[in-house]
Formats: structure tokens, sequence, C-alpha cells
């Protein structure tokens, strides 16, 4: 294992964290937030200080990087991010328990927005402005953004391609453009051209800038946290059907836009994942409209809560118009399945994703094919191309991580005796990066009420969720630490 | 399609089933039951007439008959047996509602023990024995019963071994002996002998003969119908117990019976899957003891409750000595658990397969050691023996064909608007061939309140969860029923 390539990698991936903290203690000093100055300052000295430590230490690191350095590296990358990045709720005093601080920080990074706060307005601007912008940088993934900024020192691009390929999300990764630093790029450009065109229509509805800022953090990274204790319910149906259409434009592949950019309409309209996702959506809206037609004064009011929490579960952000966990059994299970299947791949939406359930509805189809037909080659094609086996490996093993990691969750933390169906959800929902759940973890309550094992369980299915398992999985194996 | 060939083993199959049909008339007419005694002569008559007809019209069938032929066949046989099955149910008046008494007949054959009547001691003598008789034919399977009772007319050994491997549970079905047939007749016989066996020892605790031998039957084919409204909670704790073993033999994969007959008793200690399937037991009932132990007057009381529901839901049986349904989340947790993983492979148990568990297990750390070490060709390996790639092929397609058939029923049903713990775990006991579920299902509910819809969605389920999915996935193929 190259540690020190790894180790001079996190101390990069420490500055450039150190550095975005500075925003959210400019927005402190200007609201003279005594504590969180404080707080951010002592941060970003940590911070500092461990990314200069790391990178001296690490400083003559030697060349060979592979794909289990890129996994590893990775993993461990989140976990000390997570670590240093919970520092100011920390040490401003207002989240005064470390874990439950480390909770708010990894359900920030990791885009899933369940919180252990119960008043999220009681928090200063510096803090509400960095708890929303972890949403926006785990959003597309703090090493894309190292990587898209580096001076391409490396020569190798497969250094590149391995951590790429581990912390973005989707069956495969990908090259928009033959190197892989532009690809990381163009990811970077359109995030954040599609970020302030969410802030500019934000504003255009009279949202406060802060507000707005915020919101469109939380919206971009399809994180979730709200600035507010009914998160979206206050505003405007305006403010909420703008937020609506974002939620459901991050949650597609960026690619299809980079198509967009260069001109492939075509490719983009036949792109079966986005006709799946899309699919889904409308179906679910609708069906979910019908159902609960009588709980609102109107049609209109009814489609508007319906498309926003379609659009904000199946994407995996997790802000609410309305308290969902009331809405009949039917509309539950609709947002429990969405829950499951995500957003689109390479997007900044969680899940399984759209594109890993097509691809097991195609293997499934096969498979059945094969027992009709054993003597017939068969095999699985995506948008015309043939899906390589060891993509079908790959999904499978993921589907077997998937489901023990549920169990083993839903059942250690019941332990703390919720209701089975709070447990539940909560696993599906921190698993899944969304956020809220139902019953007792659902829209207008929070995760205070869990025990530190559970919380501790449930940051790493966060992880496990927005890295895709394997980073964190891999973690855990002996073959990963004993040289053979 | 042989479709000849199939209309004559089914015809066969019927022959067979009116056989059946007469103790439980004979049962009536002791018992002097008028109108059941009427319902079993004309289901009798009814039954025999078809197959009469079946037997007559594909009189000459040509040979061929493939793994395909063998999939679609079993598929039909248990709908159509499951059809006729019903008939006494409902000429007897007892169940009037053709859905509910044909709900009750597949719950039955596919040994789910979930039941819609609220009053199980208002049934008739004769439908009790029927009902629970149901069971232990769907244990071991009707086509391995047709099988071993034949005459071996048929020259070729795949007849019978595609369609012995489309009934049986399990990843991969091994042969006993080298003649298929000699194995179903070995299977058959273990069956009696244990079921013999079981009611020697609910007799010897002073069970009358009727109850012994229908608790008997619910036992051996891991069913759950119980006799009383209460199921076995009004039985001595010596009866219980007696419940507790016998669940716990039958989930046994019978072929370490047959190895234990052979004296390779090594195969059996060493096997797997048998020491996973008890540690599991062994584990669950350690902590759901620990975790109930307040609720219950002493430590042995907890032990037994414990005990007998383990093993009742591992095995999926779906007895219950208690209400469960009131037991602290945690130990609800393990049982949902239990609820998915199941028993042996090759027992008359369902779910998932302890098997198939394991199977999954080291599949995914096969895949994870093929991320770290790449180069490496990974194999898995079962009691030592490498297992086929095609193996794990079908594994994962039977993860994903199951997952998919587990969201799809749960937001179908949720339209009937109960509880989502509800109809969540409905389906997993229906599917799993359990029987209780939780909350508006426990195991002091009924599924009687379900729409017909969700009804018929349920009776599918059981099919495919006792089928193992494909001999009824397939059923829903187009390219079944075209030829190209």
């Amino acid at each position: 294992m190259n540690y020190r390539m790894m180790g001079k990698f996190i101390g990069r991936i420490l500055y450039v964290e150190a550095v975005f903290m500075l925003p959210a203690l400019l927005i402190s000093i200007y609201g003279k937030e005594g504590q969180t100055i404080i707080g951010f300052v002592i941060s970003i000295a940590i911070t500092l200080a461990t990314a200069a430590v790391l990178s001296f230490i690490c400083r003559k690191a030697k060349k060979g990087f592979y794909a289990r350095e890129g996994l590893v590296c990775v993993g461990i990358s989140w976990i000390v991010m997570s670590l240093l990045g919970c520092l100011p709720f920390y040490f401003s005093k207002e989240i005064p328990h470390f874990i439950d601080a480390l909770f708010e920080t990894v359900s920030g990074f990791t885009t899933t927005g369940a919180s252990i706060l119960s008043d999220v307005e009681a928090l200063s601007k510096g803090n509400l402005y960095w708890r929303s912008f972890t949403h926006w940088l785990g959003g597309m993934g703090v090493l894309v953004f190292v990587l898209a900024i580096g001076r391409g020192r490396e020569k190798s691009d497969g250094y590149t391609m391995h951590l790429l390929r581990a912390e973005s999300p989707g069956p495969k990764v990908e090259k928009l453009v033959p190197r892989m630093k532009d690809s990381a790029k163009i990811l970077y450009f359109i995030y954040v051209f599609l970020t302030i065109l969410n802030i500019i229509f934000l504003l255009i509805g009279r949202m406060p800038l802060f507000d707005a800022v915020c919101t469109a953090f939380g919206t971009a990274g399809t994180g979730g946290f709200g600035i507010k204790n009914n998160s979206i319910a206050g505003y405007s149906p305006y403010l909420q059907n703008v937020c609506t259409v974002f939620m459901l434009l991050f949650g597609v592949n960026f690619s299809c836009y980079f198509m967009l950019f260069i001109r492939q309409v075509r490719n983009v309209v036949k792109d079966e994942e986005l006709r799946f996702y899309l699919g889904v959506v409308v179906g679910s809206i609708l069906l979910i409209t019908w159902n609960i037609s009588g709980m609102y004064a109107s049609f209109g009011e009814s489609l508007r809560h319906a498309s926003f929490q379609v659009a904000s579960i199946m994407t995996t952000t997790g802000f609410a118009t309305t308290d969902f966990d009331l809405w009949p059994s039917f509309s539950k299970a609709i947002l429990l399945g969405l829950m499951i299947v995500g957003a689109c791949a390479g997007s900044t939406g969680g899940g399984f994703k759209c594109g890993r359930t097509l691809l097991l509805t195609k293997s499934l189809r096969r498979n059945v094919r094969q027992i009709l037909h054993p003597q017939k080659v068969q095999v699985v094609r995506v948008n015309g191309q043939m899906v390589r086996e060891g993509v079908l490996d790959n999904m499978n093993a993921y589907v077997a991580a998937y489901a023990f990691i549920v169990v083993f969750s839903f059942i250690v933390i019941s332990i703390d005796g919720f209701s089975p169906m709070t447990n539940f959800s909560a696993v599906l929902a921190c698993f899944n990066n969304i956020g809220p759940g139902l019953e007792g973890v659902g829209p207008t309550c929070n995760y205070g009420g869990y025990s530190i094992l559970s919380k501790l369980l449930l940051i790493i299915d966060m992880l496990a969720g927005r890295l895709e398992i394997f980073p964190i999985l891999i973690l855990f194996s002996k073959s990963t630490w004993i040289r053979r």
C-alpha cells in the first residue's frame, strides 16, 4: 500500500477544506457571532496544521497507485475530512457532543441531510452556512475538486482515474474527454453554473440572499439541510417549484449536460437511464397526486406537494414542504421505493441509482432468457452498447453488500427501541443519503434520540452509501492491511 | 413447448391430489359434518374429472422435456393444484369467497400458513385436516411425490431431474443417489419417518391424536396452520418444546439426514450451511431471550418463547406461543432478519435459504478480494468444493428478482391503507412462506382485511417464494410462450 502517496493526497484535501472554511468564518465575523468565530479559527488552525504535518511526512511519495489505493484513499479522506469538518460545530459549542457534530457533518458531506438538531434556526449564520456548504462540497466530491484544480504534475492519468472512479457514483465511470483531469474540470464547471442559476431563480422569487445560497447548496448537492425548522414549507409556492425543478436537474447524470453542451442532443434524448428516471418521476407524481388529493385544498396544491416530495426523495435530497409521514400508506410506500432507487448515476444524488436499477432489470431478464434458451449466448446492452461482465459482477456484489448492510444496521439500531418502521426508514434514509424517513425520523422529527452506537453505525452507513460501499467496506477487510 | 407431456404429468398430479382428499372425506363422514362431506365429494369428483380429461387429451405425448418445460410445468401444476385444492373450503361454504379459499389453500401448499380466517376453530374437522395436510404435501413437494411413486416408465432421468430441480428449494440440487427417482423416494422416506416421530412425541405429551397429526403436518411442512385460534399457545410447555425441536429438525437440509443414515457423520458435522443455520439460531435465541427477559415471569419462560419463535420464524413455519408483535423492537428486528434468511436449502422451509445467504457472503468477499488483487483468479468454495459460476449467476438473478418482487408487492398492497410495517411484513411473511408478520398481520391478526387485488398478489408471492421465483416468473415472460 502506498501510504505516502495517500497521505500526500489527503494533505492536499485538508488544505482545500481549510480554505473552504474561510467564507463561513467571514460570515460569522460579519454577524459578530463571538463563539462561532472562535470555533472556526480553532478549526481552521487544526485543519491547516494536520495538512501541513501530513504533507511534510509524506513529501517523498513513491509512484505506484492502483485501484486498491484509490479506494482506501477515498475512504480515509472522507473520514478525516468529516472528523475535521465537524470541529466548527463542536468548538462553537452549538453542537456540544462530538458524535452529534460528527453525525451532522458526515450527513452534510455525504449529502444525506439527516440532522440531530431539533432547532436549526438556533444555529449561528456561520455554522448554518458551513453546514449547507458541506452538502455542496460533498455533492460532486471533494477529491474530484482537488483533481480539477490540481496542477497536473502527475503524468499518469491512471492515478486520477482510480480516485475519480472510487468517489464518483454509478455502476461505471466514463471519461467525458480523453484526460480525466479535464473531465473533472468540466463536471465542476457544470456544477457551479447550475448552482448559480439556482441561486438566481431563488432570488427572483424574493428569497433573501443568505437563504438562497444555503438552499441552493442543499439542492445542488442533493443534500437537504434546510435553514428553517420547517424545511422549505415556509417559502412561497414559486420558490418550492424552483426547488422541485432544480432538485430534478441535479439528479440527472452530468454527462447528459456535457452532451447537450457539445450538441449531441440525440444521445441525451435516447439515454435509457434518463428515460427511466423521468418515467419513474412522472409516474410517482401522478400516483401520489391521486392518492393525496383529498388532503389538500386544490388539485394544484396536491400536485405541488407530490412533485416536490417525489423530486426530493428520488434525488435523495430530503427537503420537505409538508409532513409526508401523514400521507396515506400507498404514497409512503412509493416514497420508500423511491428512496431505494435514487437518482441517476453520475449525478450528485445517492441511492441505488437509476442506472443500476436498469442494469439489474436487464441482467435479470437476461438470466430468464438464459434459462429458456440455454444454448444461446445472451448479452446485456445499455444504450445499444454491450455491458462488460465485470460491470455486472460489480453490480451484483453491490446488491449483496447493500442487503447485508441494511439488514445488519436495521437490527443493531433497533436496540434503541424505536418502532420498526422508524428504524427501517432511518437506515434506508441514511444509507441512501436522503435524510428524513418515516415515523420517528419523519420530516418533522430528527435523529437526536438515537444512542451513540446507533449514530456511529448510521455515520458509517451514510459514508458507505455516498461512496458506494466499497471504499468503506474495504477498510474493514483484513486483506487490505495485511501484506502477502 | 411439450404441452402434452406437461398435461399428462399434471393429470397424474391431480389423481394423487384426489386420492389425498379421501382421508379428509372420511374424517368428515366420521364426524357427520354434512356440508363438508358434500364439499369433499364435489371436489373429489371435479378433481378426478379434470385429471381424466387431461390424461385423455395428452395421452400421446412426444419425448423432449427440457429445463424450460420443467419450470413451466412446475409453475402450472402448483396453480392448478391450488385451484382444485381450495374447492372443499368453497363448496362446504366454510370459506364462502373463492379468492379467500384460494388464498388459504395456496398458503397451505406453499407452507406459508398465512390465514384469512379469524376463527379457525369454527372449521369442520374434515376441512381442518385438509388445511393442515396441504402443508405436509407442499412441504416436500407434490411433484417429488409423484416422481417417487411413479412406475419409472420414463427412461430418461433428465425428465425427472428437470422437474425435481424446479420444485426443490436451494441454490443447487444434488442427487443423493445416482438415480433421481431413488433420491425422491429416500427424501419422502425421511420425511414420513420424521413426521411419525413428531406425532409420537406429541402424543406422549398427551396431545389428542387429531391435534397431534395436524400439528405434525404443520411442523413437518414448516407451514404453520394451527387448529386453535391461539396457535400453539394453549398447549403445555413440553408440547411447545417438542414443536421447537421438530421445527428446527425440518429446517435442516434433508441430505444431512441421508448422510447420517449412510454414516458420513463427518460430512454432516463439517457442513457449512448447517453450521451457519445452527449458529444463527443459537445467536438469535440468546439475543432475544436477553431482550425479552423483563416480559416473562422466569428466565426459563423467556428462553422457551424465544426458542420457539426463533425456530418458528427461521424455519418459516409461523406457529406462535405468544404475541411477538408486543416484543421490543430489537427482538422484532431480529425476527424480520430471520424471515429473510429462512431455513436450509433442501429442507421443507422457505425464505432466501441459509445456503444462499452463505453463498452471497462468500461471493461478496470474493468480489472484495478481486478488487484488492485484480490479477488473481478468485473462486468461491462451499464445503471445500468450488462453486460453478453458473450457480453464482443464478443466485444473483434470484436476489434481483427477490428485491423487485418485494418492493413491487409492498407498493401495490399499500393501496389498501394498512400501516407500512403491516404491508412490508405481510409481503416478507408471504413471499418467504412464513405466515404471520407484524402489526396488522401479527400473530393475533389475519390477512382477511386485504382487498382481492392484494390477496391475489400475495398468492403470487407465496407461489413465487415456495417455487423459488423462476417457475412463476417465467410464466409472465413473453419468450416462454412465443415460438421463434
